[in-house]
Formats: C-alpha cells, structure tokens, sequence
C-alpha cells in the first residue's frame, strides 16, 4: 500500500448552461473570456482554500488536461505563471486524455509514498466546449467544461492509500476517439474551412463502446485478482463519466446501481475533468467518507483504462 | 538510490541535412513522408535490437514528446498502436517540454524500483522543423528533427542508478519560449495566414538565457550540497543542447571542457530528443561507460530545470 490522503480540493463549473432535452451541459458562453487556465486557477484556489494551506506549501504542480493550452510550454508551466510564479515549485503535465487524473494520481503515489514530494496539487482543467462538432449530434450533446483540482499527501495511517492500481492501453481504439488536427500530423497551419472536422472531436462512440465492453471485464477480473479484493470489499466506485452508456458498462462489471456515482444528467463528460470531479462532488455530498475503499476507474482515447483502489 | 540500469536504447535522424554555415542540421525534407510517429518507431525498433528483446517484454511505454502528435490522443497511444498494437501494455504522455525526458526517467525510476514496473520504454520524437519561423533566425537555424528510445530496467547492482534528482520550475519565463497556437488558449480553427507567427515557433532567446544564468547556479549549487557530491564525483555532464550558448552557460555553471556533451554544431537542439540522443552518443562512442557517474541536465520552455545525477 502506498499510504497517501487527500489534504483539500476544489472545482470549478462555469455558470452557463446549455440544454439538451433533460441533459445540462455547463460550457463557457461564447461571448465570456473564460479559459482553460481561468478555470484550473479558479479550482486550485479552492483546493488551496478548503486544505487550509497556501501554495508556497506545495511541492510539486501536476496538470493532467488532455488537450494543451498551447503546444508549448507545458499546461503545468502556464497554470504555475498563474499560482505559483517566483515559487521554485516543479510543473509536469501527465496526459492519458480522459483518464490522465487516474494516471497522475497512481504515478505521483511513488514519489509521495517514497517522500520525494510531500504535498502534491494535482490538477484537471478542459475547455471541450471550443473543439465540438456540432453536425456529431452524439458528442456535441455529451461534453462540458470544467475544472477541478486535488492536494495529496503521505498519510501517517498506514490504513489509508493506494491499495492497487493499474493501467492498460488498448491501441486497437486508437482512432476511436480523436483529435486529429493541431499537433504535429496535421499542424494548425494547414487549417482550412473544408479540412475544419479535422480539427474538432471526433468520437466513434459506438466503436469504443464495443472495445470497452470486450476488454474492461478482463480488466476488472484482473483488478480483483491481483489486489485481493472483491466487489463487496467496495463502498463506492467512481468512473469516468464516458457517456450516457455508464449505466450498462457498470452493470456488465457486477457494480451494484448504488454503488457508483453517475452525474452525467447534470455534467455530462468533463474529458480528464470528471473523475476527480465526480470524487470531489461524492465527498461533499457525504456519499463516501473516511475509510471507505473506493475505485477510481475510466476509459479514455487511446483506448486507456485505469483503475486505483483507494482508501480513504 | 533508485536502482535502475540502461537495457538498449536507440536513435534515429532524417537522412536530409540543412546547412547555416558551419552548423548542420537533420530535418526531414519537404517532398518525405516521415512523420514524427514514423522517427518514434524507427528509434523503438533499434532499442529493442539492440537490448535483444521484442515489445512484449516492455512494462511500461513513455513518450515525451514537448509538441503532441495529435491533440486528442496521447502521443504514447498512436505510437502504441504501431509498436504494441494488441498489447496491453500502458501508455502515458509525460512532458515538461524540451526536457521531457529527464523528466520522465526522474519519475518512472520510482516505479521501476519499486516494482510496479520491470522495463520501460521512454521514447522522444520532435519534428521541430514544422513549426519554425523563417523570420525568426535565431531558432530557425537551431532546431532539428530526429526521435531517441532508451528502455530501463531495476538493477541488481545495487551501485547502479539515481542517486539524486531534482526539478525546479521558474514561471517568469513561461511566455520565453512559446508555440501560443495550437491549443486551447488559440484553436487551430482560428488559424489565419495574419496570425501565423503565432501558430509557430517563438524563443525570446536572450530573456532564456539570461533567466537560466540568474537561475542554473543556485539550481546546481542545490544539487551538489544535496546529493553530497561535486563536480570532481561527475564524469560527465550531458546536457541539454539548449543553444549555442551551452559552452557559456557550462563554464558558469563550473563544467569543464573536457566533461560536457556539446553536438549543435551537428545537430543543434532536437528538443526533447537532445538529452537521450546526447546520452545515446556519449555510450556509443565510449565517451561514457559502466561505472561513471554522469549528470542529465538542462532547462526548458516553462521555464524548468532537471537533473538527474545517474551512476551507470
């Protein structure tokens, strides 16, 4: 067990809403200045705030968004100018797109465990709003913007942490979910009007589904076996908020309907945003609490899959 | 001590060369195909030839890449798909930009000692030369094209590994060195031919060099007073090809001439492929062997340092 605990964390939603028969989306109007960076400073002041601390007590700056705020520098770099400029405090990104707060969580486990970094802000902000096509009808209904960040520290109980975790990347989707525009393959600066779809998101929902429901049960077998733990051993699991198919890839895995958190009704898909988010929204809401044992778990472009057994 | 050990690793730069007086460069041409995923491959190829394994003896693939590929997914997924398609083996972005890789090696060694992971795979490919400004001399004849993969695996040789790292990140310079397009803060579908410059390549040269020669002695000073060890301990220093400037940045940081890596003159900075493939070269022509302590070290857009001090 890695012994780490949640020292404070914030979110961040922006207040307009846009409206998909009973689906509410929050999205940043059009019309307001809002960015991706605004958003992720907002929440770490909150994290800062709700964990008593300032950020000069933070040892490392982590930003988990899937996609960049500029190709360069590093998202982490231009979080950090915002909070923690003239501070020496080291800024890495860690992308596994939609599960990339799984993946920092489970990677920045070790340096804390091992006491390289004691207090660890770890950070998720998306504008999916800007990238959507609106003639995809199936994911420009899904995506919300948002942002939402944690503290992490070594725990003295040796009760509380990581328990498990694991991480498997599954190429076969690997142009599932895509986009394909702006990096290095097809550079902004080939943008054209009639090569626009190439430049927005683009998700083959029905092609991930499938991958999914073939792989993740694998997947959660082998979580189980290797960690020794079962279905029953868990209070609340906390997935990724995919799509509006959450409710039956948790039933194809054996998870229980009170046992996971589905808040896509109200946020739908917040891309690296919604599983710290989810978290965040379960604590306060009391649906988890000290000691329980709960799962952080999703699928993200790549196909990735992460899962971590955490005590609380 | 980390326990780690290099298994193989390998390189790869495009065959065409561009000259700026004495100073070559290898960029891909023009009128060729080859892509940054394509430079990935070829380098993943020749590491696994050259540590005599095939993919499935891989844990853990890494790439760390300062410019991504696509937006949406990782970089580490499309080149997954072409080296370890129908694995299951992860794959995760881990980038602080020009020095990604220090990085990179930094974090996964506590992963790797402590057993999550037996070998991983880091690999770094840049194809700078796209996003160069023609009006913009000085780091228009800087960069070049190439990729670079090294696997590492936990060592038995308890002599062998990190001995100590570091990270700092010093956000005055977060705006240094930039590519402002591309992302979410300036989206590829707002690309004009007006705005192009800021779709491309832009260093502030002199305001880099000036922030890393306030910062970098203080920064090595730490390093040495930390690890307990001095430049007399050091055999040799592998840098970071930032620039021309590296033999002035060398001598205020106290490095002799007779113990640094300095290949701009042919190759100039390849970005996050500098350190590995300097590293890579320092191995193959004896420059550095088993038993030497070394330093990876060096400073990129953000503004971040790394080091690594590393026993091989």
């Amino acid at each position: 067990m890695r012994n780490i605990e949640i020292v404070g964390y914030g979110t961040y939603v922006p207040e307009n809403i846009v409206k998909f028969e009973n689906q509410i989306r929050h999205r940043v109007a059009k019309t307001d200045k809002i960015s991706q960076i605004d958003m992720a400073v907002n929440a770490i002041e909150q994290a800062l705030k709700n964990a008593k601390i300032t950020i000069k007590d933070i040892d490392c700056i982590v930003s988990t968004s899937a996609v960049c705020a500029q190709l360069i520098p590093s998202t982490a770099s231009l979080i950090h100018e915002r909070v923690a400029k003239g501070t020496n405090i080291p800024a890495i990104d860690i992308n596994t797109t939609c599960t990339s707060f799984i993946s920092a969580l489970d990677i920045m486990s070790y340096l804390i465990s091992n006491g390289r970094y004691n207090k660890v802000l770890i950070v998720a902000s998306e504008k999916a709003s800007i990238g959507l096509n609106e003639k995809q009808k199936e994911s420009y209904e899904l995506f919300g913007d948002g942002a939402c960040a944690m503290i992490f520290q070594k725990s003295d109980d040796k009760n509380k942490g990581i328990i498990y975790s694991i991480q498997q990347t599954w190429s076969e989707g690997a142009h599932s979910t895509e986009i394909r525009g702006g990096g290095n393959l097809l550079p902004a600066m080939e943008y054209s009007e009639e090569k626009r779809e190439d430049y927005l998101f683009d998700m083959k929902g029905k092609e991930v589904l499938l991958l999914a429901a073939r792989k993740l049960p694998k997947f959660f077998k082998e979580m189980f076996e290797n960690s020794g733990l079962s279905m029953s051993d868990i209070d609340m699991v906390i997935p990724h908020q995919a799509s509006r198919a959450l409710g039956l890839i948790m039933k194809k895995l054996g998870v229980p309907k009170t046992k996971y958190i589905d808040i896509i009704k109200d946020y739908g898909n917040m891309v690296s945003v919604s599983v710290p988010f989810a978290f965040c929204k379960a604590l306060d809401e009391g649906k988890i609490k000290n000691g329980d044992t709960v799962i952080l778990t999703g699928t993200a472009a790549g196909l990735t899959a992460n899962a971590i057994i955490l005590k609380l």
